[in-house]
């Protein structure tokens, strides 16, 4: 199975959230480095050896007792497996100050999540450009994902609004979602959903400042 | 030891996760909703109703059988352990298009965590101004965390710059670090570290993305 022929195992929600991070610790090896050991890829997802063979053993590779991994193979075998062998166009619905931020931000057309379309509810938003992009009423929605073959949609709307732009984008054919609003957002199965609260996030540090103060 | 007098028990780190989104949960309930059950938090969550009561026994709330938590307490037990009972000022240590996205965007100060400084490295970028504040070069953050009591710092510059960065903040002080730079940051004990990557999430999106496609 070393030559990935055979039919993928079906890969665990968890292993496929850590290939992302295995990903990146490759891409940060010096490039003149050929072979990679589990342990190295181990520390960056803070995991263990054995987890990350059995990680690696569901895209089909096993390594070399004693010499690791072929970094390029393995970098082609993740790429592969994270669809990164082509671009996936993104849609951000809610262009408040962090929809706009995030349509400003190059970052994700960096890393093959080019931004194609922003839409937006409220009509003194439609029309306003960000990133060399005019925001769009919310109506054209579906059009819009249509045009642009667009199959992840962020999510940047106030929590109130999240749910039923969700439901839309579903609507529309949109099966990747990316939840920045700081609300739960439910989606049915066969629907992906990521959520991104940065509250939360802050809310964590200053338990642990707190603690550390007192 | 349901009023909170006895001392806290020591919060695991995988409870003190969850607290936000608990907190965030009863911020949603309307306003006229004075219980609330553990089965009612544990949805969205993601954990069942035995981890909530759990959970929630370390802050000291038990509930009453039948009836639940209270809710106005509830949060005021929650807020006062996450630290939400005062501000918690920011610096912003990268000012590219995504530190400059976030210093632009309010969601911070609104919750709590006002961004009081930013800084970065590049002189063509000091003195530029985000958000109404104007961009300090790093050669003062100590100087920064000093005067603004900067307890929380957030990296946004490139992979490349983030470990020194990270350095440099604990060095200055700051003890609670939010990582966006897509690389892995090691900080010693007694400092928290968190970090988001939006790569990651993305990648994560197109892998099941790509499967449902094929």
């Amino acid at each position: 199975m070393s030559d990935g022929e055979k039919e993928v195992k079906r890969i665990p929600d968890a292993t496929v959230a850590r290939l992302p991070i295995y990903l990146r610790s490759l891409l940060e090896l010096s490039a003149d480095t050929l072979t990679v050991s589990s342990e190295q890829l181990a520390d960056s997802a803070g995991v263990n050896a054995a987890k990350v063979r059995k990680d690696l053993s569901y895209l089909g590779s096993y390594g070399t007792r004693g010499v690791g991994y072929d970094v390029e193979y393995l970098q082609s075998q993740m790429r592969r497996a994270l669809g990164l062998t082509h671009d996936w166009p993104v849609v951000i619905v809610g262009i408040g100050n962090l929809g706009a931020a995030l349509a400003n931000y190059g970052g994700f057309g960096d890393r093959g999540y080019p931004v194609a379309a922003l839409v937006d509810a409220d009509p003194d938003v439609v029309g306003t450009e960000y990133g060399g992009l005019v925001v769009q009423p919310a109506s054209s929605l579906a059009d819009v994902v249509r045009e642009h073959g667009i199959g992840i949609g962020v999510i940047t709307t106030p929590a109130a609004a999240a749910q039923d732009v969700a439901d839309a984008l579903i609507e529309a054919g949109v099966n990747s979602i990316l939840n920045f609003a700081p609300t739960v957002v439910t989606v049915p199965d066969g629907v992906s959903l990521r959520k991104v609260d940065l509250a939360v996030e802050m809310q964590i540090l200053s338990f642990y400042q707190q603690r550390r103060e007192s």
